[in-house]
């Protein structure tokens, strides 16, 4: 039970709430649970999230926010050269999602049935990443160092043909031997096409 | 009821049990349901497939094989020019599977049931295909019109690459508009990037 004296704030029930689900996976957490793990009424809970569904949908975000925030950071690095950013973004991408699966499996299982719950969470969250691959692939073009007549295409273009390796349905793959080697693979074969 | 004159072959009872899975579904079709489809023994049926998993397996090999047996004509046509010849056989893995899909929803969740159920066969069939990108990769490091160190590790690439367009966990992308599009830039990339 956490101190009456701590303010109730949005992100501390998100944490409960990814620690409740946790526990008793997302079919059997309840806000109740949430409350309790708080140490406060579920009308409490209630009044930052409306629903338990507006619930479950804010924990899916802040799941997925969490990968996009850290690989925002590599599309920053303006002094990185355009391939070597692509290149760290996509591989800062597919490690993210193999320890989410391979450090967590029950989490990682937790959020992908949240996923399938929140499609539009998750279509959010793809628009962002393509959006960061498309300055990324602007960048380039306008050093030179790509061609690409429309770089949001392109960008989503790269984005589904990685899919392999952060598309949550193939997590079983990445961690099988020879992973690494299949992706810088596909990356190099992508990188070749992006040149001039 | 099939005449009982008919010599009972392999390929007949493969047929009927193509026809017994589309009425009852992967779950409860049998091999007496088979055999009475025929108007046979279930005895005779275990005379050409040992188990009911044997006769399931060699079901799914059957559809997996209608799709290799129809991209091998386009390995084959080596007056075509590799690049061409590679644009046509991913085109054509990708409306075969469309199709498949789109024309009959419920027999291609059954093979994707029974995909899930014979990995073997679906590994070979993997293997297999992406056997005959290697030789059209091949062909085009020969001609001199793409570059690539390992043909293979190269066509595994290529067959990863285009997964969205290809892999059944995908087949609700397929329906969408816009999808020809997305499938136009993800092989455009790849066939810059397989340029010398």
């Amino acid at each position: 039970m956490a101190p009456p004296t701590e303010v109730l704030t949005a992100e501390r029930i998100l944490e409960a709430t990814e620690e409740v689900l946790r526990r008793h996976g997302p079919a059997k957490a309840t806000v109740v649970d949430v409350a309790r793990a708080l140490g406060v009424s579920h009308g409490s809970v209630y009044r930052h999230f409306r629903t338990k569904a507006a619930l479950r949908e804010a924990v899916t975000k802040r799941w997925l926010d969490r990968t996009s925030e850290a690989l925002a950071g590599i599309v920053a690095e303006t002094s990185r050269d355009p391939e070597a950013r692509l290149r760290a973004w996509l591989l800062a991408l597919f490690e993210a999602k193999r320890h989410k699966a391979g450090d967590d499996p029950e989490l990682f299982a937790t959020y992908t049935t949240l996923a399938g719950e929140n499609s539009d969470a998750v279509d959010e969250h793809l628009e962002d990443l393509t959006g960061q691959l498309a300055e990324i692939v602007r960048a380039g073009v306008e050093a030179g160092a790509f061609t690409s007549a429309d770089p949001l295409v392109t960008a989503r273009a790269v984005f589904q043909a990685t899919a392999r390796f952060h598309d949550p349905g193939y997590h079983r793959e990445w961690q099988q031997p020879g992973v690494l080697d299949e992706f810088e693979a596909v990356v190099d074969l992508l990188v070749r096409g992006l040149r001039p």
